[in-house]
């Protein structure tokens, strides 16, 4: 028999799936979106659940074995020192929701949106000024399988497309690679920028003072990574300045983004919460149950992180 | 020696690329964004320009060879008697265009972009609603080459398509068709609409209260084909009734749509100034061009249209 503890706020979507699964040999010990103290977490051996509340429990958990993730970023397991056990992530699954949510943004700005709104309200009929993406250049920082996603639709609304990556290079939908290196260069000319980086010490920060100065003017930002990227002040600043046109942000290094944060009024920035691309446990839990397959078959497990690359 | 006068708003940019391609054996006789009177109509053998300049004199040319359009929408010229020339439309200019527009609205209904940025200004964190297009239904009515455009992005996004056509029936990107007949069928469970008919007789008033009651409260309805097909009062009264989400219109029956219309100030009608894919001098004059080099080779002109059907 395996010990199972769920710990996810979708709890009791994932008990649902799972009593319904009857996969063999599964013990289902806990399940709860909060941390027991009085459980006996030396009984686990698999842990399925959501990373900032996995993060809090994995180190009591001295007999674990595998843990398989719910979300995309892991950042909250790969602080922790504890690596003596399997981490599997989620992939394959947020390749729709991010090409709909920058997409959404992209055609927002694009076809301004906005500017056409405004025209109705004072009841105009010379049209505002609008521009197509086809022929404009998409900036994408990270090209796993979500940013080459959002590539293989850029190709589709004809843009030219650029990748930052530090290893990647064999994306047909990428046009050119640039690395960590070539910084000025890739930020240089482009029209929009899609940031989905993992949280990483890499990636702390890149987003500076100095990386904002290398965009246009019109350069419109996106980011659907993770909120330590960016340096706020220096994006607030590019922002007022109007050394950027817009930025559009997902992602937050303090969430639920406080509720002072300049973010929340400045004209030019658009927040979301988190939801470019969620994690649906219909969509998850698939993952788990293949993976809990290989695990008694003794298989390779997928989506396997690796602890010190930190994704 | 062939006779060439042009009746466009674009005439400037029309006679630079004109002066740039030198064609043979075509003397510019007129260039003009109005219509002189006193000019001798007669000597034209070929008219390249807007539909609803060149319908004002295209009686007058008698020895009118060939007339090329500038427009997608030639109702104007159909409208008229006179038939015993060549007729040539364009096509394979506003897909990109049209695909830009139909997605841009899709995606800000589907993502609620109105609603991320009401929540925005309440610092709202927790998430508005919104949903995927994958698995969403769209209808289209008019299936020519625009309309197949926006079939194949629409399977780029996963989502179901069903046509509305009197006789294509061979996209490969739209799962079914339906026939005047259907309409009912076609109409039913549809989550959005995007209607790209020209005008005809046919088409005058087909979107009327009885269309409209068929389809889904949720549905939202994009007009970029003509005006004239929507009947305005019952579209009124749908939206006025929540009996329908939202209305795009970006053409209408009388343009510029007048300054008293209720289009203007109705909440979730969206008016655009027929401006949905534009035609652009430097895409339309190539048409042109390789059409003349047919011409005067003897060969059949490209994108002929057919005075019987009216497109």
């Amino acid at each position: 028999m395996h010990n199972l503890a769920i710990l996810s706020r979708d709890t009791t979507l994932y008990m649902t799936l799972l009593e319904e699964a009857q996969l063999p040999f599964l013990a289902l010990i806990l399940a709860d979106n909060k941390l027991p103290e009085s459980f006996d977490y030396s009984q686990v051996d698999i842990l399925f659940g959501d990373p900032d509340l996995t993060a809090q429990v994995v180190n009591r958990c001295s007999n674990l074995k595998w843990l398989q993730s719910t979300w995309a970023g892991n950042a909250a397991l790969f602080a922790l020192d504890k690596n003596n056990y399997q981490l599997c992530g989620v992939k394959g699954v947020f390749q729709q929701a991010m090409q709909e949510y920058v997409f959404a943004y992209l055609l927002y700005f694009s076809r301004n949106l906005a500017g056409f709104n405004q025209a109705q309200k004072h009841k105009i009929w010379a049209a505002p000024t609008y521009q197509s993406l086809a022929g404009k250049t998409l900036g994408i920082m990270g090209v796993g399988d979500i940013g080459q996603a959002v590539a293989k639709m850029a190709k589709q609304f004809s843009m030219k497309t650029r990748g930052y990556t530090r290893t990647t290079n064999n994306c047909e939908y990428i046009d050119q690679y640039y690395t960590y290196d070539d910084t000025q260069a890739f930020a240089a000319g482009l029209d929009y920028l899609v940031c989905l980086l993992p949280q990483s010490s890499e990636t702390t920060g890149l987003i500076d003072q100095k990386f904002l100065s290398y965009l246009p003017q019109h350069c419109v930002l996106i980011n659907a990574g993770r909120g330590t990227t960016i340096v706020d002040n220096a994006l607030i600043d590019a922002i007022k300045n109007q050394a950027l046109q817009a930025a559009v942000l997902d992602v937050f290094e303090h969430e639920p983004l406080p509720e002072h944060h300049p973010y929340w009024q400045l004209d030019n920035i658009y927040v979301t919460q988190h939801t470019a691309a969620e994690s649906l446990p219909e969509d998850i839990f698939p993952i788990f149950s293949e993976n809990y397959r290989r695990y008694i078959n003794g298989l390779t497990l997928q989506h396997l992180l690796d602890f010190n690359k930190g994704y």
